[in-house]
């Protein structure tokens, strides 16, 4: 479904609008355009699809409707988990856990409450980028309020112990948040089966458009508003809602549920055949993350002796759309802060890539990346100054 | 443009999405779906249209391109304002002024600020919603850092005196913030010749889509970001941006722009007609806010002896969609804090509704309503205890 000179393997970063999701949102930008806080019928006629929308929500991760609230972005959703669990608990303690290798959303909202008085416990991950659960247990103090540990990480994939973790947390009166926006669609999800109380989502990665996220929120969680106004989104979030956004990202999780197997069998066969080819055809490469419990489609491998930024930029050329690490750090162009806390050598930090498929991929495309990669790494290599060629 | 059976007058709660707006917004939806962050092709292409859209805004106010953030709402616009200017200045000072008729995304912010420790000076507003100049200038104090006034009500429509004020603060070191969420499209609004440091936009005031807003930030001016993350918008306001939000916004901001003084025509006529209709029609009313100053297409006319509510509703089986208050806080059923601030009697407060003309209206359509309305407020008056039967 990309366009044909286009393989887009760049999916963990945006992903290409469902078409049927493009179909869902359009009336909402034609004669569906009342404000759902009106009461007449043109108000009223848009509210009811609001709340259609968040049980299609809803059903993706096994919660109720009204556990969920819309924010702009997953970014808004994870400053919201984090600020408003903070602010409303803060008389309850100060501390709050998360990890190294969180989303910058995460890790500049934790960064920002410290401004404000909060302690920070930031854990460690292993050489395949899971989380240290014994570090977790460790830390645990009286005051702690909250423990934030994505699902997956955005940029090599490794799926986190969260079931391990809300059980650990169980009963202990701590708030669990977890960072789901790289896992949703990806891993069924099913928060009857785990404790937690904080859930992230966000349309732009599951096919819905962007600018519209989700956070659920478990019934009881004492939490504050970060957007004061008229009060939308059950005082949590104000601002009139944003409809189309809505009905896209409640669209997109129907279509995300309903394909969730077939979905991952389709990304798993992909990322797999594209991991073997590369590695049969390239010497001098690792693969970043953990070599099994990962996102199915997320291929992050680091090539030695050569710079990720060519590589991707060489890629481009051929028409070929993938990541150095995620979209948000992308521009610094510095080693990656996820790579560098796996305890990754410096020669292979500098050359990582990372290939995120998507539902719209085809093995065709696959096939063609792993004909094009060969040729590139060979020339970077040639004129690179580290590389052995003997 | 309305469908047939409807006729929306209620413009200042949302507007219908201009065709052409929705026209430009559809690739965004489809083939343009990279995120702006992704330095491959795929990202760029969207960035460029980003910064484009940015400019459309600008020219709209007579700002510069580089001085405009987009949010998701302009409720989020007005939190940013207020927190952000506080939290960066509050070594400066901790006093804010704003007036007691604000859209409740400032008041509510301004409440929010007094539970951190700042102080807020709420004005006073004359029996037609105008602010008190005078007022302003004895409440000014040394550690004053920020003075928000709203450009024109969104309940009665009455324009502030924008330009005087911004003239008294110049030079005083003290930020001043409008939210011109109402204003936009409807007034000329020129910061080349305004002393504003911070105005907010919404999208869908201006026949934009819903869930895009922007905030006008003059160059130097110290704010800090409310939302923290991949640092996208100069790191002011993080998340991915949303693409289709921001071209609608930049394609509404360029209609309105070419549209303006036609459109203010229109608004003033059909505005202008419906208010002498109503007059001539119907005794015992009161028009609420100022004679003349107040934005074209807004008539706010309070109806003695019946309740806002059941006009309203009323209007509504008929197909007619007007507001009593804002659309924010048009649910909570109580009279409106905007008339309590101008001092009206009980009996009028009760009674008020808000028409408010859009682009798309038609004279066929006030026609309609000065024939409807009669009839209406007749049977209700029928039904009321305390109207005078004699």
């Amino acid at each position: 479904m990309t366009d044909k000179k286009t393989i887009y393997l760049d999916n963990s970063a945006t992903t290409q609008v469902h078409p049927e999701i493009k179909d869902t949102i359009l009336p909402y930008l034609e004669d569906l355009y009342g404000n759902p806080s009106s009461i007449h019928a043109k108000g009223q006629e848009v509210k009811k699809t609001i709340d259609n929308a968040r049980k299609q929500v809803a059903d993706l991760i096994g919660a109720k409707e009204t556990e969920i609230i819309f924010t702009g972005s997953g970014t808004e959703a994870n400053n919201l988990a984090l600020k408003g669990i903070a602010s409303k608990n803060k008389n309850k303690g100060n501390h709050i856990i998360t990890t190294r290798i969180e989303h910058k959303s995460i890790l500049n909202s934790a960064r920002w409450l410290e401004t404000e008085g909060f302690k920070v416990t930031y854990l460690n991950v292993d050489e395949n980028g899971t989380v240290d659960i014994n570090q977790l247990k460790e830390e645990i103090r009286p005051e702690t309020i909250l423990v934030s540990v994505m699902f997956a990480n955005n940029e090599m994939g490794t799926i986190q112990p969260i079931k391990e973790i809300g059980e650990f947390l169980k009963g202990k009166g701590i708030y669990f948040h977890t960072d789901a926006v790289q896992a949703a669609g990806k891993i069924k999800i099913n928060l009857k089966e785990l404790n937690i109380d904080l859930l992230t989502l966000s349309g732009h990665k599951i096919h819905g458009p962007k600018g519209i996220g989700a956070l659920y929120i478990r019934k009881g969680t004492e939490i504050d508003p970060m957007i004061h106004g008229g009060g939308q989104e059950k005082n949590i979030r104000s601002g009139t809602e944003n409809v189309p956004g809505i009905v896209g990202l409640g669209k997109a999780a129907e279509i995300a549920n309903k394909n969730l197997e077939s979905n991952i069998e389709h990304l798993t066969n992909l990322g797999k055949k594209l991991e073997k080819g590369i590695f049969k055809e390239i010497p001098d490469l690792i693969l970043n993350g953990h070599p099994d419990n990962r996102i199915p489609g997320n291929v992050n491998i680091s090539f030695k002796y050569v710079e990720g930024e060519s590589i991707m930029l060489m890629l481009d050329c051929e028409g070929i759309c993938v990541s150095t690490g995620s979209a948000c750090t992308s521009k610094s162009l510095k080693p990656s802060y996820v790579l560098d806390a796996m305890g990754k050598e410096i020669v292979f930090m500098h050359g990582s890539i990372r290939f995120s498929i998507g539902t719209f991929n085809t093995e065709e495309e696959i096939d063609t990346v792993i004909k094009t990669l060969p040729t590139i790494i060979k020339k970077l290599r040639a004129l690179s100054p580290i590389y052995n060629k003997d």
